[in-house]
């Protein structure tokens, strides 16, 4: 199986990784399902290696992850004595958060695997491929070469399986994105058949929300607005000031982007700040990437962000017009 | 492959479609995605096998669903000189819609291929599988039974593969309901392998939708209420009267069903005619097919749907009431 591995780690990381005995793993903040479980997993593959894993996230485990087993290993503040340190779905140092200490941990060999395109190849070995649909679709490739050779073909265990599909299905939002395609589908059957519950998966990941979230999106949908092909809606603090949370911009603004009529989407946040969230998807053909990296954000050409500072309802003009050329 | 197939038609019903020269294919009135997808799979299937199938379906191939290839070809009227009826996806004959006339094919032999729990077997044979997760996955099967002898393990057209992933994508609305199991990913990392373009039919049958049903969104959220477990919201024709096209209720009410809060959701829609269409979805544990049976509706346990006479709060009054009990 290993052979026909659609994507293999380079030798320099699997090297320090071997060679690993207390590594700490670090996801990024404001984890979503792809920085939960890849963590889990190689966290996982790490232990079943003989290792004594240590996994870290600034923020804690967003509800809706809690499902998963053993996400109460996940620690939220840094530890000593630890030998490697790797970093996963984080296209920069940033993304580790305070966790990443440079004073604490700047001499010990840095591995990093990630799958965006804006990744700035930080680190002492770096294992970035943009073509995968999800980080935790690299963490499964790396189990399956390491673990396959001690545990043979059902190395992979129900909740590593677990772990892997959650990745997927967070990050290719159920199968949606132009980065699923048979070689994702083939391992999703694959991680279903392992044991891994999709439906569970989905309905946590992608359908779970609060009765005041959806009666938030009622009223933000009342700002909606088309310019041009680009579709927008602002989402002010005056707004939700009765109510609870945030509106998460990925369900709304993939939403958004189901018009027929439109080619981008953008949703503004503006947050307890006074800053303005900003989070855009596109249509192939489209990129919003480069604007949001311009911006000081980051991400694909299809799915991007960024959080600049203004009054949101100028943010929103100044914004969109500059969509209308991505 | 066919040794190992989960669903098999029974000998009666081969019989008569193994001698069909020019067999009526009719989907039901409305028709989905899984309507649509198994009338042009099984005709690809019945071409392939020498036949001159004729594609019949009382109401228009809707808008979203026209990217699928041949889709002309459906006619929304019935001709003669045809030697079987085919019913697909339709749990009783008021289902097919005026297209299929007693008088004119009573005399025929009419074959019922259906996954819906409420199907009352009429027809001459009856291959009913409440367990397959849409009536495509059943053409599936018939069409690796009866098309692979003859073609061998590639017998899957490109095409009948869209057919067939539409149909599954649609009833499972995106491999959400309880029916996707291992055995329907495994189909399914099949069917994007033999070219079902996996994206873009999510696209169109889950997530295409116009600005004014986006704003439509909008409004009828606002009438968004809680009672005890059951989450409901109306759509009025006051809602509606600047707007083109009605909510489609299927994807408003799967979201409803988001609410952590909720085990029910409804959508209560007002007609021009003035009468009431209740589309109902409950979580596992709860069924709501049985109060749409009693209002002369149908449907699954988990989603069902019946049209009431009444006015629109006095229908949602008492119906969120019943549905409270179910």
């Amino acid at each position: 199986m290993s052979a026909d591995s659609p994507f293999r780690p380079p030798a320099s990381l699997l090297d320090i990784l071997n060679g690993a005995r207390r590594p700490l793993v670090i996801a990024h903040l404001s984890p979503d399902g792809d920085a939960i479980g890849s963590l889990l997993a190689l966290g996982g593959i790490l232990y079943r290696l003989g290792k004594d894993p240590v996994l870290v996230c600034q923020d804690p485990v967003p509800t809706n992850l809690q499902f998963l087993p053993y996400h109460d290993r996940i620690m939220t503040t840094p530890v000593d004595e630890v030998d490697v340190v790797v970093a996963l779905d984080s296209s920069d140092p940033s993304r580790l958060g305070e966790v990443y200490q440079q004073g604490r941990y700047g001499r010990l060999p840095l591995v990093v695997i990630d799958h965006h395109v804006t990744n700035t190849f930080f680190g002492t070995a770096h294992w970035v491929e943009p073509a995968a649909c999800a980080t935790a679709e690299l963490v499964y490739y790396l189990g399956e070469l390491l673990l396959a050779p001690y545990n043979g073909p059902d190395w992979m265990a129900n909740e590593l399986a677990t772990y892997i599909l959650t990745g997927i299905v967070t990050d290719t939002r159920g199968f949606r994105t132009n980065s699923t395609n048979a070689r994702v589908m083939q391992l999703v059957a694959r991680l279903v058949a392992a044991g891994a519950p999709l439906t569970t998966i989905t309905e946590q990941v992608l359908e779970t929300r609060t009765f005041d979230l959806i009666r938030l999106w009622g009223r933000v949908l009342q700002t909606v607005r088309l310019d041009d092909g680009v579709i927008s809606v602002i989402n002010t603090q005056a707004l939700r000031q009765d109510l609870g949370g945030l509106v998460r911009p990925e369900s709304l603004v993939s939403f958004l982007l189901g018009a027929q009529e439109a080619y981008i989407a953008a949703v503004f946040t503006e947050l307890p700040d006074g800053q303005v969230e900003c989070s855009f998807r596109a249509r192939p053909g489209h990129d919003v990437s480069r604007l949001a990296l311009e911006l000081g954000g980051g991400g694909h050409a299809l799915a991007a962000g960024c959080t600049v500072k203004g009054d949101i309802e100028a943010v929103r003009r100044v914004l969109v017009e500059r969509l209308q050329r991505c």
